[in-house]
């Protein structure tokens, strides 16, 4: 990688351009000085400067520089933003309104992560870190992928193979969970917990553990009911299903672990100053079940990591926040973890050789 | 009550005798003299004593004296444990095996369980803090209750009168939790969220509150499904069952609101120096959604209370530990909080005179 000799650079993604992405970056660059560009356009980038701009009270808001080429990015002096409009960006952008869903936006942050996702794959930046986009407007851009997570993944893959399966982490400072099931109901989600979801997800937290710079990383599993099915009595999906999932993980020699009651598995694997983590990362069931204990805390803490990519890839846990957007008054809280964590699993990949 | 014009006593029961609650009330009385009485045997007390003072470094262990009535416990000097032996305690019970079920053990957990809620009935005590019993000893000694709940429920109900309905709830000083469901698999935690059920855990609630001095509770209402359903995209619960019993729960008067995303509502009604909660309590649906964000921070601070009978009681939330009975190394910070927990309701109660 050409990145271990220069800089690690981050390619932030605008994301949506009539949400409040746009907004968020401009108060990073202030706050945290990225290294790394923006991915989007700049007059969008502008504009939200000129957004929070009058209520600002931080440190020194970025000039906003237009790179004609993403690797001219090295070469700006700490604190300016650079900004590079890649292929496919659409003309009238800036008419889009703020706050509402519009076809220019959904096609603008999908140009976006295409060319993000080129950047990590030549090796010009070492991660990606993604401001958020709506779905409805992705759908009006004629994307078929309902989401980042699934744009990302067919972008990701080599070509001719089929898509890398991935999994969605959560993490803050403490705790690091990643789910085997995800936006589905309750009941759906517990018929999709089979034998080979649930190893999939261990072996694929295994592979990114790894790469983490982790080389036999702690997983535990969480099982799916109270007290972990207590012998069968409150479920068998343990035995049938996760107990076995597990051994199987074992034999190809994880260090994985469970099925644990699920009501203090969480507590267990929580790393805090006073309080040592019994587990690495822990493999959670269902959304909520992995999700309440991320977000406990609170809300700026949580950030979102794509397991299975070939790259890093991690995003502020929330939405395009449409109400907000143009009024400046979006909280970059979560955005900034979102940097932090990119940089910290990629100091493991690095150090790991990974 | 007779309570108000005296000090308000709490009665802890001993539990299991095989089990650690006998130790960990002998380290209680030392850190943190309650006023009260022990309804259980005087001698197993006594031998808990011998078990805890060889390593015990904390302020003076309890003197220990047997009651011949309950109410001497008024007379005792502060830091002096009473301890009243029951009608129906066993013979022979210090010879039944530290560590192990034994039917004798069982038979003086139901006593001692029965004594207190006459106790309370009474207004002799305000409160009762049980000690953890062993499920299978109480079934050895003929007991048809799975547990102290059930017991509870039985013995607390009015003559005649079918056992009025309980919900458990979890708390620690930032976060109240009542669960709709609770010890069974969660896919049958599912079907047993019924409009009736979530409607009646609201009242259950709103009661409860208010006899803590809340005169309008504010009680959020978890959903079942991820984002609490998304509409109907992620499972409709939200829109048949738990939405409609918000709304005829608020129809009664009650301040409940929801159904939330179970991801953020916990975190949203912590409560903690920095972070005013927005609700006072949270209804959960199902045993993991309440459970994992009361233990996130630690197990010590999770104490187990029983609303809808006509007295306060709350328990430590964990087990007999036979494995660490007779060692004297039992932590007492849950049982700790168990007392504070009671004490804090118990004090709102007084207050608002309920």
């Amino acid at each position: 990688m050409s990145a271990l000799q220069a800089p690690i650079g981050l390619a932030f993604t605008m994301g949506d351009a009539c949400g409040i992405g746009p907004e968020i970056l401009v108060k990073l660059w202030a706050r945290a000085l990225p290294t790394g560009l923006v991915i989007g356009s700049p007059e969008v980038m502008q504009r939200a400067r000129s957004f929070v701009a009058p209520n600002w009270q931080g440190e020194p808001l970025p000039e906003i520089v237009a790179l004609t080429h993403p690797a001219q990015w090295r070469e700006l002096p700490e604190g300016v933003m650079g900004v590079w409009a890649p292929p496919g960006m659409p003309v009238g952008l800036l008419d889009a309104p703020i706050g509402q869903i519009d076809r220019r936006a959904g096609l603008a942050a999908a140009a976006s992560i295409r060319a993000a996702v080129r950047l990590a794959q030549q090796g010009e930046v070492g991660a990606i870190v993604t401001a958020p986009l709506h779905k409805e407007a992705l759908a009006l851009a004629g994307e078929s992928y309902p989401g980042h997570t699934e744009l990302l993944q067919a972008e990701g893959s080599l070509p001719g193979q089929p898509p890398a399966p991935v999994r969605m982490m959560l993490m803050n400072d403490q705790l690091k969970t990643v789910l085997v099931t995800i936006h589905v109901g309750l009941r759906q989600a517990i018929d999709q917990v089979t034998l080979d979801a649930v190893l999939e997800t261990i072996q694929i937290t295994h592979r990114s553990a790894q790469q983490w710079g982790l080389n036999h990383p702690r997983i535990a599993v969480a099982g799916l009911n109270p007290h972990a099915g207590e012998g069968g009595l409150f479920g068998d999906e343990e035995i049938r299903i996760i107990g076995p999932a597990i051994e199987a993980a074992q034999k190809l020699g994880i260090q994985a672990s469970g099925p644990f009651a699920p009501d203090t598995i969480f507590m267990r694997a929580r790393h805090a100053p006073d309080h040592p983590g019994e587990f690495d990362v822990v493999v959670a069931m269902y959304h909520d079940q992995g999700l309440i204990p991320v977000k406990y805390m609170g809300l700026d803490h949580g950030v979102n990591v794509t397991l299975g990519l070939p790259f890093v890839r991690t995003s502020p846990d929330h939405g395009t926040a449409f109400d907000l957007a143009g009024t400046g008054k979006a909280d970059a809280s979560s955005m900034h973890q979102a940097m932090r964590m990119a940089l910290q699993l990629l100091a493991g990949r690095t150090a790991s050789g990974g």
